[in-house]
């Protein structure tokens, strides 16, 4: 963690910036090792160029921090105490002065931005979430590592889903199966809220898993992911149950293509949002182009959707490390819809899918 | 919902702030009936004295809100679209200048209240989140139907907790067991993470559920809740498994005794912070006064954590149609914990617990 925090304050220094204040559960991981999600209560990361960081904390979770691997000073509170009157003296202790300061603009609450600018009068505010979404983008071995177990837990997730399905099964039991078997191993959080959407219900892109009953002829979606050590996965597959008809294979042919040759330009150098420009050519000259309303994918990592935004305008250059999802749907009202989903990493000479889950068109008995 | 809008409507007017935004998803949905967790897109209420409210969510929400009953103006924007341009247009168009605005202090990020605030020079903020939070306090009919089965459903998880145990099962088996009977009774989100804790484990009041495995003479704590139709249940329950020592019996027996008095003290016209002070006094009595570290209990209803605080320190006086939790605790280091906890509804002329599981010590086989 040392050199990215090393990494955070060389940027202030550069930009000037003589404090910043990091408070959202993600980044406040990534520059410290220490994952907490404390609720209403105020837990943060305070950053000079000049002076020694501090992290602040409710009290119980003190030493957490600093098993995480934080040797820097830990400051914790109790709920009667007011975590501004630490913060403020730790600021001062500092000797730290400015008249540009930084913080998650669209993370702090307004509430905390005064309390954090009453240390710095008339400070120009800077947000510095670019900064640490751009840090996040390419990932470590290390962070790869554990992307790689979290996307096995995705494939298995799908395993468990296919293996559930039969005649008149609800999409809420499937899903409940899947959960199931996931924190058995010990999952304790899903990366969103898992989806398991039968026939016309998958031909929603925003559809919710209800008392739907599985029928033959039906297309069934699976869309879920697991937290693992902080990081996400994120993966979909689309199957059919005891039949398929043409209409339905011709959607989900297309829905393959797409998603590889979306694949194969995933190799370092190429441009980012060629990836969604490939894949919706595709889908467009086979008639589908109005159902395909979202971009190709997003970036993964500790946050299921981050840098990079894989839409045609990220004009964005690949580069080894970056991990992402390529997922194009089709989505016809009524009929159904197909989406196929994969974890990718660029590679030194291409990509490698994290998620394996076999993608040929399965046709469940 | 009509008659919340008008009283936060009137209460803007007496206080002289010419506009409020609000955009929690609990604070919106108990102003228009419209429930949503749009993550990262704009989403929110805009609330005047004089001029008519809209809504504006991502587009493909837009149905949802008159589908919830919503009237007044509903503006829905795309992604490549910039909310606030519409936002800015609406407040326009209404006329609406001022020198003191309000919204949710606590809730609204840095980024968007300067968004919002540059309609408004100069204007005087006020954080509107106590006076919606204080409206909030005392449910209806309807909410408290809700209330009721949602406790039941996690009287029920405690029900399929106990059921799943045996020799050798760990803490994330038996949760895994619980929350998939949930969901396939259709409930889709726990109210938060569910806690199963064995033995020592239980001694932790921050313990997590892990591998631990389950042996004769654990303690067991099951603390769960769910989401239905946008409001929550939290019950605790302990039991002993296959025998239980002296000392067990007597934390268990004493904060049974606690919780009873807790109880009984809950009726309209009684101070809220003496439900806490009776049962610490007891726990304290009993010799365990250190081994209690927080309050008995929260307020519930949208939010498992809402007003009122039940600490000792709270003036306020009980209501009929308050909803809270009582769940007084001991947690011995090595030995184990109990909690018992209920969620009550204060009634014309006492008390009635939503959750109704049994709660003599249980010694399961």
């Amino acid at each position: 963690m040392q050199h990215r925090l090393e990494n955070f304050k060389q940027w202030l220094k550069d930009e000037k910036i003589e404090a910043a204040f990091i408070n959202s559960t993600e980044n406040v991981f990534y520059l410290t090792n220490f994952h907490t999600d404390p609720h209403e209560r105020l837990m943060g990361l305070f950053v000079f160029p000049e002076a020694d960081p501090f992290v602040i904390v409710p009290g119980m979770e003190a030493r957490q921090v600093k098993d995480a691997g934080w040797n820097d000073e830990v400051i914790g509170y109790s709920d009667h105490e007011n975590p501004w009157d630490f913060i403020n003296e730790a600021i001062e202790k500092r000797g730290v002065k400015g008249d540009k300061v930084g913080f998650e603009a669209e993370v702090l609450t307004y509430g905390r931005s005064q309390s954090f600018l009453a240390n710095f009068k008339q400070a120009d505010v800077i947000n510095v979430e670019d900064k640490l979404n751009n840090m996040r983008v390419v990932k470590d071995e290390q962070e790869i590592e554990i992307m790689r177990r979290a996307a096995e837990m995705a494939d298995f997730g799908v395993e468990v889903g296919i293996g559930a399905l039969k005649e008149g099964i609800t999409e809420m039991e499937v899903l409940a199966k899947v959960e199931y078997e996931l924190k058995k191993k010990g999952i304790r959080e899903m990366s969103f809220s898992t989806m398991v959407l039968f026939g016309e219900k998958a031909g929603d892109p925003h559809g919710n898993p209800g008392s739907r009953r599985l029928k033959a002829g039906d297309l069934v979606l699976f869309d879920l992911g697991v937290v693992l050590e902080g990081y996400t996965s994120d993966i979909t597959r689309t199957v059919a149950f005891k039949s398929v008809s043409d209409k339905q294979r011709e959607i989900y042919d297309t829905v393959l293509k797409a998603e590889l040759a979306s694949l194969e330009a995933s190799k370092p150098g190429n441009r980012i949002g060629d990836l969604d420009q490939i894949a919706r050519d595709i889908i467009t000259e086979a008639g589908y182009g109005n159902y395909f309303p979202h971009r190709i994918g997003h970036g993964l990592g500790i946050n299921v959707h981050e840098f990079p935004s894989m839409s045609h305008l990220n004009e964005g250059i690949l580069k080894k490390g970056m991990t992402y999802t390529i997922e194009p749907g089709i989505y016809v009202p009524e009929i159904g819809g197909v989406r196929i989903e994969d974890d990718v990493l660029i590679t030194e000479e291409g990509y490698e899918t994290l998620t394996k889950f076999p993608k040929e068109l399965q046709i469940i008995e």
